[in-house]
Protein backbone atom coordinates (compact mmCIF):
# COMPACT_ATOMS: atom_id res chain seq x y z
CA UNK A 1 0.00 0.00 0.00
CA UNK A 2 0.64 3.45 -0.34
CA UNK A 3 -0.35 6.70 0.80
CA UNK A 4 -0.91 10.00 -0.97
CA UNK A 5 -0.67 11.97 1.78
CA UNK A 6 -0.06 15.83 2.26
CA UNK A 7 0.68 16.83 5.87
CA UNK A 8 -0.55 20.57 6.48
CA UNK A 9 -4.48 19.86 5.05
CA UNK A 10 -7.38 18.38 7.43
CA UNK A 11 -8.38 15.96 4.69
CA UNK A 12 -5.39 13.64 4.67
CA UNK A 13 -4.85 14.33 8.52
CA UNK A 14 -8.12 12.32 9.22
CA UNK A 15 -6.67 9.32 7.44
CA UNK A 16 -3.20 9.90 9.28
CA UNK A 17 -4.95 9.77 12.61
CA UNK A 18 -7.17 7.09 11.99
CA UNK A 19 -4.01 5.02 10.93
CA UNK A 20 -1.93 6.11 13.97
CA UNK A 21 -4.59 4.43 16.27
CA UNK A 22 -5.11 1.47 14.45
CA UNK A 23 -1.20 1.28 14.90
CA UNK A 24 -0.52 0.48 10.47
CA UNK A 25 2.69 1.79 9.27
CA UNK A 26 2.08 2.64 5.22
CA UNK A 27 4.40 4.26 3.05
CA UNK A 28 3.73 7.90 2.09
CA UNK A 29 4.14 10.27 -0.64
CA UNK A 30 3.38 14.41 0.19
CA UNK A 31 1.80 15.87 -2.03
CA UNK A 32 1.96 19.45 -1.95
CA UNK A 33 -1.29 21.25 -2.45
CA UNK A 34 -0.10 24.77 -1.59
CA UNK A 35 2.22 23.75 -4.66
CA UNK A 36 -0.88 22.79 -6.81
CA UNK A 37 1.27 19.50 -7.25
CA UNK A 38 -2.60 17.49 -7.24
CA UNK A 39 -2.77 18.47 -10.44
CA UNK A 40 0.24 17.25 -11.69
CA UNK A 41 0.17 14.63 -14.75
CA UNK A 42 1.78 12.22 -12.75
CA UNK A 43 -1.04 12.63 -9.51
CA UNK A 44 -3.64 12.85 -12.24
CA UNK A 45 -3.18 9.27 -13.13
CA UNK A 46 -3.22 8.30 -9.19
CA UNK A 47 -6.44 10.39 -8.63
CA UNK A 48 -8.11 11.73 -11.33
CA UNK A 49 -10.33 13.71 -8.64
CA UNK A 50 -6.92 15.73 -7.75
CA UNK A 51 -7.96 15.50 -4.10
CA UNK A 52 -5.71 14.06 -1.82
CA UNK A 53 -5.37 11.88 0.77
CA UNK A 54 -5.37 8.74 -1.74
CA UNK A 55 -4.68 5.55 -0.57
CA UNK A 56 -3.09 3.24 -3.57
CA UNK A 57 -3.45 -0.61 -2.41
CA UNK A 58 -1.52 -3.35 -3.50
CA UNK A 59 -3.42 -4.60 -6.69
CA UNK A 60 -3.35 -1.28 -8.05
CA UNK A 61 -6.67 0.25 -6.95
CA UNK A 62 -6.77 3.67 -6.01
CA UNK A 63 -9.05 4.95 -3.27
CA UNK A 64 -9.40 8.71 -3.26
CA UNK A 65 -11.56 9.61 -0.70
CA UNK A 66 -11.37 9.67 3.49
CA UNK A 67 -13.97 7.87 4.86
CA UNK A 68 -13.62 5.03 1.92
CA UNK A 69 -9.64 4.43 3.09
CA UNK A 70 -10.65 4.43 6.46
CA UNK A 71 -13.56 1.74 5.63
CA UNK A 72 -10.82 -0.09 4.02
CA UNK A 73 -8.52 -0.08 6.84
CA UNK A 74 -11.36 -0.67 9.83
CA UNK A 75 -12.18 -3.77 7.24
CA UNK A 76 -8.89 -5.46 7.08
CA UNK A 77 -7.15 -4.17 10.40
CA UNK A 78 -10.16 -4.46 12.75
CA UNK A 79 -8.66 -4.15 16.26
CA UNK A 80 -9.11 -1.58 17.45
CA UNK A 81 -12.24 -1.18 16.25
CA UNK A 82 -13.07 2.59 15.46
CA UNK A 83 -16.08 2.29 13.31
CA UNK A 84 -19.05 -0.02 15.59
CA UNK A 85 -18.97 -3.70 15.92
CA UNK A 86 -22.13 -4.41 15.40
CA UNK A 87 -25.59 -2.96 13.12
CA UNK A 88 -26.98 -0.51 15.70
CA UNK A 89 -23.19 0.81 16.88
CA UNK A 90 -22.06 0.68 13.28
CA UNK A 91 -25.17 2.74 12.51
CA UNK A 92 -24.40 5.39 15.35
CA UNK A 93 -20.47 5.90 14.83
CA UNK A 94 -21.86 6.69 11.35
CA UNK A 95 -24.14 9.05 11.90
CA UNK A 96 -21.87 11.16 14.36
CA UNK A 97 -19.41 10.58 11.52
CA UNK A 98 -21.30 12.07 8.75
CA UNK A 99 -23.12 14.77 11.28
CA UNK A 100 -19.21 15.83 12.49
CA UNK A 101 -18.26 15.94 8.67
CA UNK A 102 -21.62 17.41 7.32
CA UNK A 103 -22.41 19.66 9.87
CA UNK A 104 -18.69 20.89 11.45
CA UNK A 105 -15.99 19.86 8.86
CA UNK A 106 -17.90 20.94 5.41
CA UNK A 107 -18.61 24.74 7.51
CA UNK A 108 -15.13 25.01 8.57
CA UNK A 109 -13.83 24.15 4.72
CA UNK A 110 -16.66 26.94 4.06
CA UNK A 111 -15.10 29.73 6.56
CA UNK A 112 -11.62 29.04 5.44
CA UNK A 113 -11.51 28.55 1.67
CA UNK A 114 -14.17 31.11 1.23
CA UNK A 115 -11.80 33.82 3.49
CA UNK A 116 -8.32 32.46 2.87
CA UNK A 117 -5.73 34.69 0.35
CA UNK A 118 -4.54 31.21 -0.30
CA UNK A 119 -7.97 29.82 -1.88
CA UNK A 120 -8.43 32.73 -3.81
CA UNK A 121 -9.92 31.78 -6.83
CA UNK A 122 -10.22 28.13 -5.37
CA UNK A 123 -13.14 27.96 -3.43
CA UNK A 124 -13.71 24.15 -4.10
CA UNK A 125 -11.84 21.48 -3.89
CA UNK A 126 -9.92 19.73 -6.73
CA UNK A 127 -10.55 22.56 -9.04
CA UNK A 128 -7.57 24.30 -10.77
CA UNK A 129 -9.37 27.80 -10.34
CA UNK A 130 -12.31 29.81 -11.67
CA UNK A 131 -14.33 29.27 -8.39
CA UNK A 132 -14.08 32.94 -7.07
CA UNK A 133 -14.54 32.80 -3.41
CA UNK A 134 -18.16 33.70 -1.72
CA UNK A 135 -17.66 35.71 1.34
CA UNK A 136 -21.21 35.17 2.49
CA UNK A 137 -20.65 31.50 2.47
CA UNK A 138 -17.35 31.80 4.81
CA UNK A 139 -20.05 33.98 7.10
CA UNK A 140 -22.49 31.29 6.66
CA UNK A 141 -19.85 28.27 7.75
CA UNK A 142 -18.76 30.54 10.92
CA UNK A 143 -22.82 30.33 11.56
CA UNK A 144 -22.67 26.46 11.31
CA UNK A 145 -19.78 25.68 13.56
CA UNK A 146 -21.78 27.85 15.75
CA UNK A 147 -24.64 25.45 15.98
CA UNK A 148 -22.66 23.31 15.46
CA UNK A 149 -20.89 23.52 18.65
CA UNK A 150 -23.93 23.97 20.42
CA UNK A 151 -25.00 20.00 19.25
CA UNK A 152 -22.07 18.14 19.69
CA UNK A 153 -21.89 19.78 23.47
CA UNK A 154 -25.30 18.36 24.16
CA UNK A 155 -24.64 14.91 22.93
CA UNK A 156 -20.93 15.06 24.71
CA UNK A 157 -23.51 16.13 28.05
CA UNK A 158 -24.46 12.90 28.00
CA UNK A 159 -21.75 10.74 26.39
CA UNK A 160 -17.73 10.85 26.82
CA UNK A 161 -17.28 10.60 23.03
CA UNK A 162 -19.06 11.46 19.89
CA UNK A 163 -20.80 8.49 19.31
CA UNK A 164 -21.21 6.99 22.60
CA UNK A 165 -18.83 6.01 25.34
CA UNK A 166 -15.72 5.04 23.70
CA UNK A 167 -13.24 6.49 20.97
CA UNK A 168 -14.20 6.27 17.65
CA UNK A 169 -14.19 7.74 13.76
CA UNK A 170 -16.73 10.66 14.72
CA UNK A 171 -14.31 11.86 16.98
CA UNK A 172 -11.27 12.05 14.80
CA UNK A 173 -13.60 14.15 12.25
CA UNK A 174 -14.50 16.27 14.82
CA UNK A 175 -11.78 16.60 16.97
CA UNK A 176 -9.78 17.58 13.31
CA UNK A 177 -12.73 19.88 12.08
CA UNK A 178 -12.57 21.62 15.30
CA UNK A 179 -8.75 22.52 15.18
CA UNK A 180 -8.43 23.15 11.61
CA UNK A 181 -11.05 25.99 11.87
CA UNK A 182 -8.63 27.79 14.31
CA UNK A 183 -7.22 28.98 10.78
CA UNK A 184 -10.78 30.98 10.39
CA UNK A 185 -10.55 32.33 14.12
CA UNK A 186 -12.96 29.99 15.08
CA UNK A 187 -12.89 28.54 18.92
CA UNK A 188 -14.77 26.39 21.04
CA UNK A 189 -17.74 28.78 22.94
CA UNK A 190 -17.47 29.37 26.48
CA UNK A 191 -20.25 27.68 27.21
CA UNK A 192 -19.30 24.86 25.36
CA UNK A 193 -17.55 23.14 28.27
CA UNK A 194 -18.35 19.58 27.16
CA UNK A 195 -16.71 20.33 23.51
CA UNK A 196 -13.74 21.44 25.84
CA UNK A 197 -13.51 18.48 28.29
CA UNK A 198 -13.71 16.37 25.27
CA UNK A 199 -11.40 18.27 23.33
CA UNK A 200 -8.31 18.61 25.28
CA UNK A 201 -8.87 14.37 25.69
CA UNK A 202 -8.53 13.98 22.26
CA UNK A 203 -5.94 16.28 21.91
CA UNK A 204 -3.80 13.86 24.16
CA UNK A 205 -4.15 11.00 22.28
CA UNK A 206 -0.50 10.07 20.63
CA UNK A 207 -2.44 9.70 17.31
CA UNK A 208 -3.52 14.08 17.28
CA UNK A 209 0.16 14.41 16.79
CA UNK A 210 -0.29 12.66 13.03
CA UNK B 1 -38.87 0.07 13.20
CA UNK B 2 -40.10 3.35 12.10
CA UNK B 3 -39.87 5.90 9.99
CA UNK B 4 -40.15 8.95 10.03
CA UNK B 5 -40.22 9.93 5.70
CA UNK B 6 -41.22 12.86 3.70
CA UNK B 7 -42.57 12.12 0.18
CA UNK B 8 -40.99 15.40 -1.41
CA UNK B 9 -37.76 15.50 0.05
CA UNK B 10 -34.67 14.40 -2.00
CA UNK B 11 -32.93 12.80 1.47
CA UNK B 12 -35.72 10.81 2.53
CA UNK B 13 -35.63 9.02 -0.90
CA UNK B 14 -32.33 8.38 -0.54
CA UNK B 15 -33.46 5.67 2.13
CA UNK B 16 -37.07 5.12 0.30
CA UNK B 17 -35.12 3.27 -2.90
CA UNK B 18 -32.62 1.30 -0.22
CA UNK B 19 -35.12 -0.08 1.38
CA UNK B 20 -37.24 -0.49 -1.81
CA UNK B 21 -33.98 -2.36 -3.34
CA UNK B 22 -33.89 -4.46 -0.01
CA UNK B 23 -37.37 -5.36 -0.57
CA UNK B 24 -38.43 -4.75 3.37
CA UNK B 25 -41.19 -2.96 4.77
CA UNK B 26 -41.20 -0.62 7.42
CA UNK B 27 -43.81 1.41 8.57
CA UNK B 28 -43.57 5.37 7.87
CA UNK B 29 -44.78 8.27 9.14
CA UNK B 30 -44.89 11.67 6.92
CA UNK B 31 -43.10 15.01 8.27
CA UNK B 32 -44.17 17.59 6.11
CA UNK B 33 -41.13 19.91 6.06
CA UNK B 34 -43.21 22.10 3.84
CA UNK B 35 -44.93 22.70 6.55
CA UNK B 36 -42.32 23.05 8.72
CA UNK B 37 -43.16 19.66 10.72
CA UNK B 38 -39.49 19.05 11.81
CA UNK B 39 -39.77 21.85 13.89
CA UNK B 40 -42.55 20.57 16.34
CA UNK B 41 -41.79 19.05 19.88
CA UNK B 42 -42.91 16.28 18.96
CA UNK B 43 -40.45 15.62 16.31
CA UNK B 44 -37.45 17.24 18.48
CA UNK B 45 -37.92 14.39 20.74
CA UNK B 46 -37.36 11.83 17.69
CA UNK B 47 -34.30 13.49 16.20
CA UNK B 48 -33.23 17.16 17.75
CA UNK B 49 -31.24 17.64 14.52
CA UNK B 50 -34.56 18.35 13.05
CA UNK B 51 -34.04 16.64 10.01
CA UNK B 52 -35.85 13.99 8.38
CA UNK B 53 -35.63 10.60 7.29
CA UNK B 54 -35.33 8.95 10.90
CA UNK B 55 -35.46 5.42 11.50
CA UNK B 56 -36.31 4.41 14.97
CA UNK B 57 -35.58 1.02 15.83
CA UNK B 58 -37.36 -0.86 18.43
CA UNK B 59 -35.29 -0.44 21.36
CA UNK B 60 -35.79 3.23 20.70
CA UNK B 61 -32.66 4.22 18.96
CA UNK B 62 -32.87 6.78 17.20
CA UNK B 63 -30.93 7.16 13.57
CA UNK B 64 -31.44 10.55 11.60
CA UNK B 65 -29.32 10.68 9.49
CA UNK B 66 -29.85 9.13 5.74
CA UNK B 67 -26.25 6.60 5.47
CA UNK B 68 -26.48 5.55 8.84
CA UNK B 69 -30.06 3.90 8.76
CA UNK B 70 -28.64 2.63 5.10
CA UNK B 71 -25.82 1.14 7.09
CA UNK B 72 -27.98 -0.71 9.60
CA UNK B 73 -30.46 -2.08 7.39
CA UNK B 74 -27.44 -3.70 5.19
CA UNK B 75 -25.90 -5.05 8.10
CA UNK B 76 -29.53 -6.52 9.37
CA UNK B 77 -30.30 -7.18 6.09
CA UNK B 78 -27.91 -8.55 3.81
CA UNK B 79 -29.41 -9.37 0.47
CA UNK B 80 -29.41 -7.66 -1.91
CA UNK B 81 -26.26 -6.64 -1.14
CA UNK B 82 -26.01 -2.68 -1.73
CA UNK B 83 -22.77 -1.57 -0.17
CA UNK B 84 -19.83 -4.00 -0.79
CA UNK B 85 -19.14 -7.37 -0.02
CA UNK B 86 -15.27 -7.34 0.75
CA UNK B 87 -12.63 -4.80 2.07
CA UNK B 88 -12.22 -3.78 -1.36
CA UNK B 89 -15.37 -3.43 -2.35
CA UNK B 90 -16.80 -2.06 0.54
CA UNK B 91 -14.97 1.13 -0.02
CA UNK B 92 -15.09 1.26 -3.43
CA UNK B 93 -18.82 1.59 -2.97
CA UNK B 94 -18.27 4.26 0.19
CA UNK B 95 -15.98 6.11 -2.51
CA UNK B 96 -18.59 6.18 -5.34
CA UNK B 97 -21.13 7.08 -2.60
CA UNK B 98 -19.55 9.64 -0.75
CA UNK B 99 -18.22 11.36 -4.17
CA UNK B 100 -21.96 11.55 -5.75
CA UNK B 101 -23.18 12.71 -2.25
CA UNK B 102 -20.03 15.30 -1.42
CA UNK B 103 -19.58 16.40 -5.37
CA UNK B 104 -23.18 16.03 -6.68
CA UNK B 105 -26.26 15.96 -4.09
CA UNK B 106 -24.30 18.62 -2.02
CA UNK B 107 -24.16 20.73 -5.40
CA UNK B 108 -27.86 20.77 -5.89
CA UNK B 109 -28.83 20.99 -3.27
CA UNK B 110 -26.78 24.67 -3.05
CA UNK B 111 -28.29 25.08 -6.09
CA UNK B 112 -32.00 24.88 -5.50
CA UNK B 113 -32.01 26.12 -1.46
CA UNK B 114 -30.06 28.93 -2.32
CA UNK B 115 -32.60 29.74 -5.27
CA UNK B 116 -36.13 28.08 -4.90
CA UNK B 117 -38.44 30.91 -3.14
CA UNK B 118 -39.80 28.11 -0.78
CA UNK B 119 -36.09 28.03 1.00
CA UNK B 120 -36.18 31.89 1.52
CA UNK B 121 -34.23 32.68 4.87
CA UNK B 122 -33.87 28.68 4.82
CA UNK B 123 -30.46 28.00 3.38
CA UNK B 124 -29.16 25.44 5.61
CA UNK B 125 -31.49 22.23 6.62
CA UNK B 126 -32.70 21.64 9.93
CA UNK B 127 -32.54 25.54 10.68
CA UNK B 128 -35.77 27.36 11.62
CA UNK B 129 -34.52 30.78 9.90
CA UNK B 130 -32.06 33.61 9.62
CA UNK B 131 -29.81 31.68 7.33
CA UNK B 132 -30.27 33.98 4.16
CA UNK B 133 -29.90 32.67 0.24
CA UNK B 134 -26.80 32.86 -1.14
CA UNK B 135 -27.09 33.20 -5.24
CA UNK B 136 -23.63 33.23 -5.55
CA UNK B 137 -23.81 29.81 -3.95
CA UNK B 138 -26.57 28.76 -5.95
CA UNK B 139 -24.58 29.31 -9.27
CA UNK B 140 -21.51 27.52 -7.84
CA UNK B 141 -23.74 24.53 -7.49
CA UNK B 142 -24.61 24.57 -10.76
CA UNK B 143 -20.80 24.97 -11.61
CA UNK B 144 -20.02 21.95 -9.78
CA UNK B 145 -22.80 19.86 -11.13
CA UNK B 146 -21.94 19.97 -13.91
CA UNK B 147 -17.99 19.24 -13.47
CA UNK B 148 -20.02 16.34 -11.73
CA UNK B 149 -21.85 15.03 -14.72
CA UNK B 150 -18.29 15.53 -16.46
CA UNK B 151 -16.94 12.88 -13.99
CA UNK B 152 -19.12 10.39 -13.27
CA UNK B 153 -19.63 10.26 -17.33
CA UNK B 154 -15.68 9.18 -17.18
CA UNK B 155 -16.63 6.82 -14.75
CA UNK B 156 -19.62 5.30 -16.71
CA UNK B 157 -18.06 4.93 -19.46
CA UNK B 158 -15.79 2.11 -18.20
CA UNK B 159 -18.49 0.37 -15.68
CA UNK B 160 -22.20 -0.13 -16.11
CA UNK B 161 -22.33 1.16 -12.79
CA UNK B 162 -20.94 4.13 -10.33
CA UNK B 163 -18.59 1.75 -8.46
CA UNK B 164 -18.54 -0.60 -11.02
CA UNK B 165 -20.43 -3.41 -12.61
CA UNK B 166 -23.27 -3.96 -10.24
CA UNK B 167 -25.90 -1.89 -8.79
CA UNK B 168 -24.79 -0.44 -5.24
CA UNK B 169 -25.80 2.80 -3.24
CA UNK B 170 -24.18 4.98 -5.46
CA UNK B 171 -26.27 4.58 -7.98
CA UNK B 172 -29.22 5.38 -5.73
CA UNK B 173 -27.34 8.70 -4.14
CA UNK B 174 -26.16 9.24 -8.01
CA UNK B 175 -29.98 9.00 -9.60
CA UNK B 176 -31.58 11.08 -7.10
CA UNK B 177 -28.77 13.84 -7.26
CA UNK B 178 -29.66 14.13 -11.09
CA UNK B 179 -33.47 14.13 -10.94
CA UNK B 180 -33.68 16.27 -7.35
CA UNK B 181 -31.29 18.93 -10.02
CA UNK B 182 -34.09 19.46 -12.14
CA UNK B 183 -35.55 21.42 -10.04
CA UNK B 184 -32.98 24.13 -10.56
CA UNK B 185 -33.74 23.20 -13.98
CA UNK B 186 -30.08 21.56 -14.23
CA UNK B 187 -30.00 18.73 -16.84
CA UNK B 188 -27.57 15.91 -18.19
CA UNK B 189 -25.25 17.70 -20.74
CA UNK B 190 -25.90 16.13 -24.51
CA UNK B 191 -21.96 15.44 -24.08
CA UNK B 192 -22.48 12.82 -21.02
CA UNK B 193 -24.11 10.06 -23.04
CA UNK B 194 -22.69 7.51 -20.32
CA UNK B 195 -24.94 9.37 -17.92
CA UNK B 196 -27.94 9.67 -19.66
CA UNK B 197 -27.57 5.90 -20.59
CA UNK B 198 -26.78 4.71 -16.66
CA UNK B 199 -29.56 7.65 -15.77
CA UNK B 200 -32.18 5.59 -17.90
CA UNK B 201 -31.44 2.20 -16.74
CA UNK B 202 -31.56 3.34 -12.95
CA UNK B 203 -35.12 5.15 -13.42
CA UNK B 204 -36.91 1.57 -15.14
CA UNK B 205 -35.86 0.31 -11.42
CA UNK B 206 -39.16 -0.40 -9.48
CA UNK B 207 -37.17 0.81 -6.61
CA UNK B 208 -37.24 4.08 -8.78
CA UNK B 209 -40.76 4.85 -7.88
CA UNK B 210 -40.12 4.58 -3.86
Amino acid sequence: MKLYDFSLAPGPRRVRMFIAEKGIEIPSVQINTRERQQFTDEYRAVNPNCMVPTLVLDDGTSLGETVAICRYLEETHPEPNLMGRDAREKAIVEMWNRRAELEGYLAAVDAVRNSAPMFEGRGVAGVTGGVPQIPALAERGRQSMGRFFGKIDRQLADSSHLAGDRFSIADITGYITIDFARRAEIKIPEDCANVARWFAEVAERPSAAA
